[in-house]
């Protein structure tokens, strides 16, 4: 079964309880559907849940858990994995620039794997031919039939066998499909520091549910921070311990520069650019290495308790 | 599909496990079946949540999450709802009074959908015609013929389209029913002091299960104070701050002059007399709202883990 | 429904997706099959799931939820049982010693019911007849043409009939099938004692998922351990109170001589002689009896959060 084959499978049964998830099917003319789950439709926790699910090609278990935030009450999204490399970063991870005309995106979604075009495919492989492409985008403008076309074309389908899913970054299905990145950011950023992804055998991540900020550009600020200073991810490893140990303080979000501040005051700083912003941030508070041929375990990083209440602004009524 | 039968297509289900699930069907003469949860039949944390999730109309995803009470482990029930009032107040709420002959119930569940004679109805709509209805009961009487006829009439139905679910409060299906109304409490606080309930778009509660206690009473007691002290609601809302910040302190359970001490105390105070006590105390302990369009978020009254510890009683052996 | 028909119908559900639980069936010469969970094949926590839920005879509900140990996050594996004695000692108990010729496994699952040739069957009942068996063994020797043979004599059945389940303990799947036997394991412990097990009704366990050990031996230690340091069980219990009193401070771990260093170091003092060590050992940290009749509630032993943490060994980078 391939990537896409099971996120459709995944996308037919949210489909079947619609009305129940406050999602909505938008045909779009010269083929293909958008399914709005928090534009004008309302959306909500379990739509998020599965959109989730969706974006990993439904190879994870993801859950809302109980935790605290700020000493209150706070949900909490939980990740566990078998196939950390294949779903998150074969499918979830957002590397697919889609701009035309005035529409721009960036997508995730087992879709990616269909187009194959991402450099990162080269080091993971996951490579696929699809019947029908599913992928999820952040954003509120709903995709253009020029869009579909794109998508069509670029994974080699009709434009009648593309669905992509979509909520804004402030909506609840949106804040919920983020912040379940927890271990797609610490493996997007273990890939980029060159460390060897055949080795992750297995994943667990946690990270809270912030509140839905009033703006996107809040809410990208939140959700970042819900990885960056509360995201606790724990992997399950093959190999040698000398290269984890030497990796290991590179990983978490405390290794970069800009760490320290809730990210909408680092991205202002830099007026925005999300290129000029360190990449080294983009990874969770705490990563824990666990060596299945050694039984070593090492952690590093820590959550930032004080830097996520402020972050997320609850205030003592 | 209708809240009744949504908690149908449920109730077949449990029915399907009832061996398992140690629950025991009892066809009343005259028609209609009560579907016995923890009166004769064992019951069981599992026979809870189905019973917990069809007094929801299937609405909310309820699962036992870990939890400390008193540095003891204690199971905890979480609740998520993108329907919290349809799913609390058409149908969750324990508003419909069952009195016929001697027999006498707090009616909850679908069926008060179906009957609408309560004056909640008139706020939120949800009145519905149900071909058959669904009805949960915290007892031990099992209902009778008349009862059965009751229900019937009230709900346009004959008695052979009526189920009824019964469970003691002093029983573990029982008891994990009742703490499953960290939402439903809330919601109906915030009902009675005036609130627009269609500002509320979602909702995430937890509650911790107590001990099953002695007798109902005391049972009565510990399940009120799983709630009161212990339960913990964020809602996603609509609309303007101000109003939040003017209702918020009078939501939790703090806001009543009776919070403080186990309801057993303040019920024995006021000689088990329910409407003799301050109806405000009817609150989860913690409230946070979450301003989806503000992205303000305000959090109202504090768990008391030293008089839960107190009500749940655990010794040290 | 048999214990060994639920397992069956588990065992289906796995197998219908055995690619994306990393787990390979072995057809053995001369009939049965041994499902690899993590000797040659990869398993992983959703594998360990199933397989703990296997073993229990799909009596439990079995999940991951998010904990702490040594400031760092660990999943924890939870169960919940509304048939506690024939899920945990009729089941899921390690207590058939599988020996024939070279090969030596302890059997756990359903299997062992229909065997019935241990002598707590004749305190529990449980036996049963089954048209096809279903056990677990934690090891990693694939049993033998000649095992499939003796398992399939006891139980009356063809070898043909007879499926096992096996992962090593220093294996995902392994490790979280083990850390799901907190339940069990107090359980054990109070049949050894001579309680009465009739009066156990339902019961709620959670332990820590350690760190796949390096080797075996080190995993049987992580494991114990986690048990033993980190597992904490709620037991809802009938009968009177005074008995529990009098037992209660006999079954946490910390009844044992043996209890206060992590299990390898005790058993590495008794040689690796599993019958030196105190059998009383065996049993969760903490163990809290709510009485379902009198509605007290008494708690046992507790957690020792730096014996786990020294234990799982996780190391700050």
């Amino acid at each position: 079964m391939t990537l896409n084959d099971r996120a459709a499978r995944r996308v037919e049964a949210l489909l079947s309880r619609a009305e129940e998830r406050r999602v909505r099917v938008i045909e779009v003319p010269g083929g293909g559907r958008v399914v709005d789950c928090g534009v004008e439709a309302a959306g909500g926790l379990l739509a998020g849940l599965d959109l989730a699910r969706i974006c990993m090609a439904d190879l994870a278990e993801i859950a809302l858990v109980p935790g605290i935030v700020g000493d209150r009450s706070s949900p909490v999204v939980q990740v566990a994995t078998d196939h950390p490399v294949s779903s998150c970063l074969a499918s979830q991870y957002a590397g697919w620039q889609l701009a035309r005309g005035d529409f721009f995106a960036m997508g995730s979604g087992p879709m990616r794997a269909a187009w194959g075009g991402e450099a990162v495919f080269d080091a993971i492989g996951c490579r696929e031919e699809a019947g029908a492409v599913v992928g999820v985008l952040e954003g509120r403008a709903i995709p253009t039939p020029e869009v579909m076309a794109l998508v069509a074309e670029s994974c080699r389908v009709t434009p009648t066998a593309v669905t992509l899913l979509i909520a804004p970054t402030a909506s609840l299905a949106g804040g919920v499909q983020v912040v379940a990145r927890s271990v797609e950011t610490g493996l997007h950023k273990l890939h980029e520091l060159g460390f060897d992804l055949s080795r992750i055998v297995s994943a667990f991540g946690t990270a809270p549910l912030p509140p839905v900020a009033g703006d996107d550009l809040a809410a990208i600020g939140r959700t970042n921070d819900a990885i960056l200073y509360g995201g606790r991810v724990v992997f399950d490893v093959t190999g040698d311990d000398d290269s984890l140990l030497e990796i290991g303080p590179k990983v978490p979000s405390s290794s970069s520069r800009d760490h320290g501040e809730p990210f909408a005051a680092v991205f202002s700083r830099y007026n925005h650019d999300f290129y000029a912003v360190d990449p080294h941030l983009f990874s969770p508070a705490e990563v824990v290495f666990r060596n299945l041929q050694t039984g070593r375990c090492f952690a590093f990083g820590r959550v930032e308790p004080e830097v996520l209440a402020r972050s997320f602004g609850t205030e003592a009524g």
